[in-house]
């Protein structure tokens, strides 16, 4: 342990250094670097599959459930679109050197805040391994050097992934340094890690529930709080029968293992009825469980061969990861702002209406990172919104909000052109 | 105690509660409400100045140094300037609902960040009773229910100036439990404060080194780091030498008790025989102490009368706030660079030059809040900077760096528009 501890704190120490350098490297060195990991993803794509399939077949012996293999597994497919995250960030514009906010002020100082990086990122994630490239990808493009922990189920991949990106960013002209990568799997390390305030400038969780909970009480450099997605959907009795079916449809079976899947359906009792009905027959084929309150059990169980049991109390502001759906029938908006208020985790809430003024009073008034009019509440996502993927989803109100993107890697600083100004 | 702290719980609950109706008042009774703390505070002038007047006797009682009890004195014109804040703050457009980064996605969907209060801050400072009024009326103005917990020294001071706010706000139409202060001066309260992650966004420490460390070691919500300024002005050889000679006075002298006032002046060798003489005249009348490395003591001990001693390693990185500066000769830009890096605390930091690439090589390398060229590092100012006022100065990199204003203390929330749009 003592020696892994002390790799951690030398890779730190590399990353800080590698740091330096990279917040001053061009956007086109940069770029360069970041077609050279694409390319080194399709180059090497065999090679990852068989890392992947390693993951694969230990995750099978261990036991793991289906969604979470589901999550860990690659594909041609998966890489493919891992390669396309990586050039859709490549041709966004630098968020480095920007300034913003100028103004010329009376005394003729010229002041603007100026985008730097952040630093040193580091970055604690279970299962999925895209996101090791994602992450290393944002970090890079925004100048940031990059301290990853992935979950122990997906080690061989990710460290393949890293190794490929470390090669290729280094033939680019990129310190290879900038991205470090755990391969311990020791839990301590995590808690080490956490400590480190002086060399990890943010830190990012990705994953479980215990985790986020983990990282907030435990870290003591500034953390997101983020990914747990407790998320509604509310049909409003105005609302466009048709849409509303569709949407909290999608909003749930597009892909529930992810926190933008919709948790909780709130359903105006006048439209409950036809809304429930549909849904039920849908969810009866595709196999969703309904959690149902007293008025939405007497609708669903009148559909044959429907899952629908009665809701308990857990199950409003329970983030379900699965086939599931809490559906509770409201007598008005009021009702589902409230309960949105008490069970919500202030992540994607929509609300599907054609009513102007409850759609303005949803977004006024819910207080979640992503309010949605007549949409899904599956497009909360950094690809999705063209921030071409995202390191997170925070549901912190400090420093950045909802998708995470390569701005929300970044500071600023002031900067002042004067010509002799002094104080009076 | 348990009653302070029964009360810190429910001023803390009616913050909470006055928040989320202050989100939603309009910007015009928000600066109504602002103007009628400007009027308040020129009605109850005497009132204000015989409560700071009980502060100051007990200050000179307890034997308070000069410098702290010239930053608690309010006369008519710094109430003047207090109420000029105010106004200027009204003047500035209400950040609230603005809605930025606006996009319209391929498939239609409208989605913005529209800018959102951010809740409950707490405030935590020291001394200056113009801090109470500046942090109130920010707070306000960005929608945002304060928490105040003053200097004991400032007492009266601070609880009068708040009383009268709070008469004033509510008189316009505020809840005036949108700003609550604590009036015990019991330290165990700020650790009470400090744990209330769930009822404070954000907490803004405001005073000494020791305040800003112990809130960094033990606040359990996200926390502002700032305040805490060891400011450099580089002299280069190329400067011009009554530019530099004004702008290190200024720096110095115009106000050593805050914290953007230079503590340590770098010279290069070619240019300090004749700027340090000029300057070892200046502060020999105004009474400066020079601590100096060898060769700066040299040339400054011999200007008759001079206070100049030799410097301590410690003086490296020290914040006097008062009237000393440690000086130093460098014998390149980089040393001056790589001496900002060692002992500066990110805060202000200014080149002197006429050479355009030391100045560009500054700005770009100097991992400061605020970088400067040809300009008095006193100008880190929210006032200065056309922020109205400011309620901190943040050494952070996360949220905000620099003077802190109304945007500063905002988040946003991701608006969705759709016409039905669901996630393929």
């Amino acid at each position: 342990m003592t020696t892994e501890l002390d790799e951690l704190g030398s890779k730190a120490r590399e990353a800080r250094k590698a740091s330096l350098k990279l917040a001053r490297i061009s956007s086109s060195v940069k770029d360069r670097a970041l077609h050279a990991i694409a390319n080194g993803i399709e180059e090497h794509t065999e090679e990852i599959l068989e890392a992947n399939e390693e993951d694969l077949s230990a995750g099978h012996l261990a036991g793991l459930a289906g969604p979470l293999l589901n999550r860990l597994a690659l594909s041609k497919s998966s890489l493919g679109s891992i390669v396309a995250d990586v050039r859709r960030i490549t041709a966004l514009p630098d968020p480095v050197g920007e300034t913003f906010d100028f103004q010329v002020l009376s005394n003729g100082l010229r002041t603007g805040k100026r985008r730097v990086p952040l630093g040193v990122i580091g970055v604690i994630y279970e299962s999925r391994p895209n996101v090791t490239i994602d992450i290393a990808s944002l970090c890079l493009k925004s100048g940031n050097a990059v301290i990853l922990r992935g979950g122990k189920e997906a080690l061989n991949s990710n460290t393949t992934l890293a190794r490929i990106s470390r090669d290729s960013v280094e033939k680019a002209g990129v310190p290879p340094e900038a991205i470090q990568i755990i391969e311990s799997t020791d839990r301590e390390l995590v808690s080490q890690m956490l400590r480190m305030k002086d060399s990890i400038d943010l830190l990012i969780p990705r994953g479980s529930v215990d985790l986020i909970r983990r990282v907030a009480a435990e870290a003591t450099m500034p953390a997101i709080t983020g990914g747990v997605g407790v998320c509604h959907t509310y049909i409003d009795h105005t609302a466009n029968l048709e849409m509303a079916v569709a949407i909290a449809n999608n909003a749930k079976v597009s892909s529930p293992y992810v926190c933008n899947a919709m948790d909780t359906l709130l359903v105006h009792t006048s439209i409950a009825p036809t809304a429930l009905n549909q849904l039920a027959n849908l969810w009866r084929i595709s196999g969703v469980e309904m959690r149902c309150d007293d008025r939405a059990l007497a609708i669903t169980e009148q559909v044959k061969g429907v899952h629908a049991v009665p809701a308990s109390d857990a199950d409003w502001g329970t983030e379900f990861l699965s086939m599931t759906a809490a559906i509770k029938i409201v007598d008005s908006l009021d009702e589902a702002i409230s309960h949105i208020d008490i069970y919500g985790s202030g992540h994607s809430d929509a609300i599907v209406t054609e009513d102007y003024s409850s759609a303005m009073r949803f977004l006024d008034e819910v207080d979640s990172a992503v309010v949605l009019v007549n949409a899904s509440s599956r497009f909360n996502d950094g690809g999705q919104f063209g921030l071409g993927a995202e390191v997170a989803i925070s549901t912190n109100k400090i420093h950045a909000r909802g998708p995470m993107g390569l701005k929300e890697l970044t500071s600023y600083k002031w900067t002042v052109l004067g010509t002799g100004q002094v104080r009076e």
